[in-house]
């Protein structure tokens, strides 16, 4: 399992070097192979290979799924959203590199996330690899993590529903991984049905997966945890235990 | 001419039809739609009709350079960036929305335009689109848009070389018309001379393109302009009526 998330590592490592200019660069890969990346590319190289793909064909999909993942971080770390100084244990990327440098940095990203998997993928038809940009392109914009984040920034400070969390972090987390399983599944060269159960199963993922995250904020400390803890809490944002009180949402997350 | 203008801009206002959440859909359309989009469908359609490509199959990567360019000019406005409160004579972006917003927009117009050409070509080969998305995706990162950018952040306030003035413009708007072109040269079924010959011929456009505008800034009142005016001369940015003159400049553009 460990060997795909190295894998991934090492692709994202090569695609990009250092070179000039040296700060967004530099900037790029201080937050992309800021490590802690493993459930991703671990899901996405599974799905490629359970619809009996080479793991070689999932891997420029799975860097790009980091890429975007790596930008919705970095921007929505910066001072005019979220206003996060630490993430995983380490400062955010607009608090080392300034946040002239580290929109830029995200945007960068992004395009090479999508710039990768067209230059970068090997062994896939043309039309497959069409198909997987449009299904990424699906994740971003105003009906992805774009939306999540619109959404998250709205309800602070304010009474949340279940409903309506569910629907931020369906946006802000569970689109992504989604796309990216659905993408491996289409890269694996899965058929329609195969693709479309796949799509299925990572919906519930995407889910549990946010739930776990939001417990791991209000129960653990800055330091083990490497993000201002209980920042949630303080900011008012919604989150499944202060929705559903911490017992509750550990449950939620054990079933 | 101006019906091909006319044309991308009815397939802007399709692409990114009002929905929720209103805000961000609102923001990506008024500056997507903010009118002087012009040069570049031109350009990019008549590249696609030279190679004998039909005008339709031109649009939706017309579309997408739309997109790319206008995120561009949103988050290069921004507080941390250019701080620029005008654009073609409404307030830019962040002022109108929110800083918060203006990047998400423009996060958000950046996936699309990947998105829109690898979902609404028609009648090009899944080969050629996928070339197509890798040369879009070049102009953006760190060897395009943004490279520009943060070379021409660092260069405020310093005497800058005509050499690198020209580094910044080959970066901010050389290549993203180039890669327009080059685009639609393979959209419209151009071969690999051809297609090499349009690009050379859309790197010596973009250069004029900048000269134009930076005179443009320095003559223009900002009324006419629709930017504050002269600006580039207050923040002490490197412009070419800066480095050789106006007089010198004109007969530069001229030439």
């Amino acid at each position: 399992m460990e060997m795909k998330a190295i894998k991934v590592n090492k692709a994202l490592d090569e695609a990009i070097p250092m070179q000039e200019p040296i700060k967004v660069h530099e900037a790029m890969r201080y937050s992309l192979l800021a490590g802690g990346k493993c459930v991703r590319p671990i899901l996405c190289m599974a799905a490629c290979e359970v619809v009996g793909g080479d793991e070689s064909l999932a891997i420029p999909a799975a860097c790009a799924v980091e890429m975007i993942h790596t930008m919705s971080l970095i921007h929505d770390n910066l001072p005019c959203m979220d206003n996060d100084d630490l993430r995983h244990g380490k400062p955010t990327n607009h608090k080392v590199f300034g946040e002239n440098t580290a929109v830029l940095a995200g945007d960068a990203l992004l395009s090479l996330a999508f710039e990768h998997v067209a230059t970068k993928t090997r062994n896939v038809t043309p039309q497959r690899v069409v198909q997987a940009i449009g299904e990424l392109g699906l994740t971003v914009g105003s009906g992805g993590l774009v939306e999540g984040q619109i959404v998250d920034l709205a309800s602070e400070g304010k009474q949340v529903s279940l409903t309506e969390l569910e629907y931020i972090h369906h946006h802000k987390t569970g689109k992504l991984l989604e796309a990216a399983v659905v993408c491996e599944a289409i890269m694996g060269g899965g058929n329609e049905e195969d693709v479309e159960k796949l799509r299925s199963y990572a919906r519930c993922t995407g889910l549990l997966f946010q739930v776990v995250d939001d417990i791991l904020d209000v129960t653990k400390s800055s330091d083990e945890l490497g993000k201002t803890a209980g920042k949630d809490l303080m900011t008012d944002k919604a989150t499944y235990p202060k929705l559903m009180g911490l017992e509750k949402a550990r449950q939620f997350a054990g079933e």
